[in-house]
């Protein structure tokens, strides 16, 4: 038996020592941290990287000249990092291409019109040579064309209308609320005999620029398919106006958009081999393709960089990740998700087990934060990581939705997380031939780029609770 | 005595009171908060404010014409408001004039020479008539002028190159790092026999633009004053690399700033009489002067329409408030800080008690919190208000400073705080010719102003405890 001195004694070494292991295990984190932060922004690689995609190759459209380009950038750039293994994964992906440029004006009475700024949305079929030219009748929702009936649609142009809510705080909820329009718009219109769809742009400013995106016509047969096109925001109030003075406004509108057969791409693929479980995959990711009127700044040449740079900093701060880490440049999110569909079916098909998932595809914003589709234990220890990321202003942790390319790995045991970006200048860009790369600040980018090489460092050291 | 059953009764009876009471309390002030966001991103005022300040008045430095028109549309735009009293508080303010638009240029070898981006700093003297032509000394920090000695100093232009530190995340700590290279390099260099000085841009962003900003020369006589102006970042880096080169190269620039006598000008008051407390006032402010490169929109456009909108808000709300509540437009914070110091003086001798002062004054972006100049248990209170804010990704409340211009009220028992927005792109626009209204994001700025009165709300609601 010790005497109580002993005791004492003992328990104050082993509280010392445990407080001691606990600081230095955190001032470390801290230190490797703040590495990473000084590395991005002092040395970083990011900006440069977006000023080479966006500048040199521009608009990268999946099946494009752009996104072949981008492909063959991402695969230089990577083997260029020294990772363990860099390769193609090839994947079949849809072409569209928009042809001549779009064409459209409002005739507010005869003789008298006005050019108005539209573009074909993604996937539209072309207008007839001479173009579409109809009365036009404005909804705001998809359910008032059962309303109107066959009667009052048939033959005419369905104005979509319903502009993003403007009180909501997070504005991809605001996109979420009126993207249906854009989406499935078209499809529901040939129901009821409409000639053509205009859908008021997805952009919370008054400005000129249209905004692309997909629509589908689901499994409307071809002769059925009408045109479909994104209006400006000042447009669509225009239209509206026009339409409130006079109901029998015509719009024209001329495209030669279409859909041709599927074309060889490839997912961009870089690896950091694990030291201690290298059969366990951490990815990190954003998608390489892009919409074809800016250059896809933003959207997302901002997450492919920012991923890129999560490897580059891990590797330039000489921190040797325990599992394997990889960067996914994935194309074909824009009008397929066929890049992150294929990688998941791979990565299934070969027994990989992936147990973390980032995306970054909101811009390249300020970081706020992450979203997390994940369990409550791990969503716990990301709560006590939080302190560690305050000095840089991430403050948003929150469970939700991840990212697109790297939904398709869900599965019990993998943690999915997405890079939130301030969001409020988000949807002035996207899609639009204003997302270049002055929209991006360098710091901001570099941020991001920080903020989530944090993460998977976390992750990495430890580990994703199963 | 009670029976146990009565006592148990009773403390659920209570505490269920005391629950219901405060969900009552917490609903409220939620409701009323989101009313404010609703109102300022659904029929706010403070972007067309600005519009019409940026675009219809423009640039407002103390003593020009702008500031004049600045003064009388902020009275008149108040005036419409429907306030209780609205007044100008007259104060004299200095007049420094730019004059001709400067003129530089570096002179690589004999004969060869490339224009280079420079302006004037605020308060400046003129060059010569034909401009000042000499070899330049570069150096880092004002204390390398002793190192080098007149003997290496004498005659030569000095050029202070310490950039902006990049891996602070805070930039306004990084400006905090380099801005006394502009405000005190000429005094010091004067002191050594230079000739003229040429300061680095505080921005950290690689581009043309020439930032302005005060200078002093302390109480140096007029006639060992120096002219001292900004040089570009792309400027900075061509000097510097230039000298690398030859040391011989000769800097040439030409001003004509000058400093006239001083003119009447005012701060703009408004206010809400408060129904409980008349004599308690709380004050929210930004300064109607700007710099006169640009239009001043983010300094201080933006906190001057969002404090205008806080007033708005709060009427349009329907909210009576209990203190007084004043908006002041102060004049003069970026040469001279009259408008302020004036402001609290009468303040001062009128006796009337100031608990709660608000300034927003670090641009219009997308808002993160507030820094705050308080005593613990004020604090305490702000910080169990942090989870009202949570919805808004307002989530920042540390101590720290608050404002220039409502600085001089602090004494015991007043409340300071200042809005905090993200930091990362201020020093891009401030002080130079493109801080202007398109540098602003709507729904940015009207955050700002949303945030802004749920603060004021709080504080008038519940009280600065003393």
């Amino acid at each position: 038996m010790y005497k109580k001195s002993t005791i004492l004694q003992l328990t104050v070494f082993i509280c010392f020592g445990l407080v001691a292991k606990i600081s230095h295990a955190q001032a470390s984190d801290e230190e490797q941290i703040r590495q990473f932060y000084k590395l991005s922004l002092l040395e970083g690689q990011s900006y440069q990287w977006l000023d080479a995609l966006s500048n040199d190759i521009g608009s990268r459209l999946s099946g494009s000249l752009g996104a072949e380009k981008a492909v063959a950038w991402g695969k230089d750039e990577l083997d260029s990092l020294g990772l363990d293994k860099v390769w193609l994964q090839p994947v079949m992906v849809p072409k569209w291409i928009r042809g001549v440029p779009e064409y459209a004006y409002l005739e507010t009475s005869a003789g008298h019109s006005t050019n108005v700024p539209i573009c074909a949305l993604g996937g539209s079929v072309a207008t007839a040579p001479g173009g579409v030219k109809a009365e036009v009748i404005e909804v705001h929702a998809l359910d008032e064309l059962k309303e109107l009936g066959r009667e009052k649609i048939e033959g005419k142009i369905v104005f979509y209308n319903r502009p993003m809510q403007a009180d909501l705080i997070n504005t991809f909820e605001a996109y979420g609320g009126c993207v249906d329009q854009r989406y499935n718009g078209a499809r529901e219109a040939a129901g009821y005999g409409a000639v053509g769809v205009i859908v008021r742009s997805m952009n919370l400013r008054q400005d000129d620029y249209p905004h692309a995106g997909a629509m589908s016509y689901g499994d409307l047969p071809n002769t059925q398919r009408i045109p479909a096109a994104a209006i400006s925001t000042n447009g669509a109030d225009l239209l509206s106006n026009t339409l409130k003075l006079n109901k029998q406004s015509k719009f024209f509108f001329k495209m030669s958009c279409k859909n041709l057969a599927d074309v060889q791409s490839y997912n961009v693929i870089g690896e950091i081999t694990g030291s201690q479980y290298p059969n366990r995959f951490m990815v990190v990711g954003g998608h390489l393709d892009s919409w074809d009127l800016g250059d896809g700044s933003h959207d997302d040449g901002a997450g492919i960089v920012q991923s890129m740079e999560v490897l580059r900093l891990i590797k330039k701060a000489g921190y040797r990740p325990r599992h394997s880490i990889r960067v996914v440049l994935f194309m074909n999110e824009e009008n397929g998700l066929r890049g992150g569909t294929e990688y998941a079916e791979i990565a299934s098909s070969k027994g990989e087990d992936h147990v973390f998932g980032l995306e970054s595809d909101s811009g390249g914003f300020s970081p706020r934060g992450f979203t997390l589709d994940i369990d409550d234990a791990n969503f716990e220890k990301v709560q006590g990581w939080a302190p560690l990321f305050k000095p840089y202003m991430i403050h948003y942790f929150e469970k939700g939705e991840s990212g697109a390319d790297i939904g398709p790995l869900k599965k019990d045991g993998i943690v999915l997380a997405g890079l939130r970006p301030d969001s409020q200048r988000y949807f002035d860009y996207h899609h639009a031939a204003n997302d270049t790369f002055d929209a991006v600040n360098k710091r901001e980018l570099e941020l991001g780029a920080a903020a989530m090489t944090s993460l998977m460092y976390l992750f990495d050291k430890y580990g994703v609770s199963q």
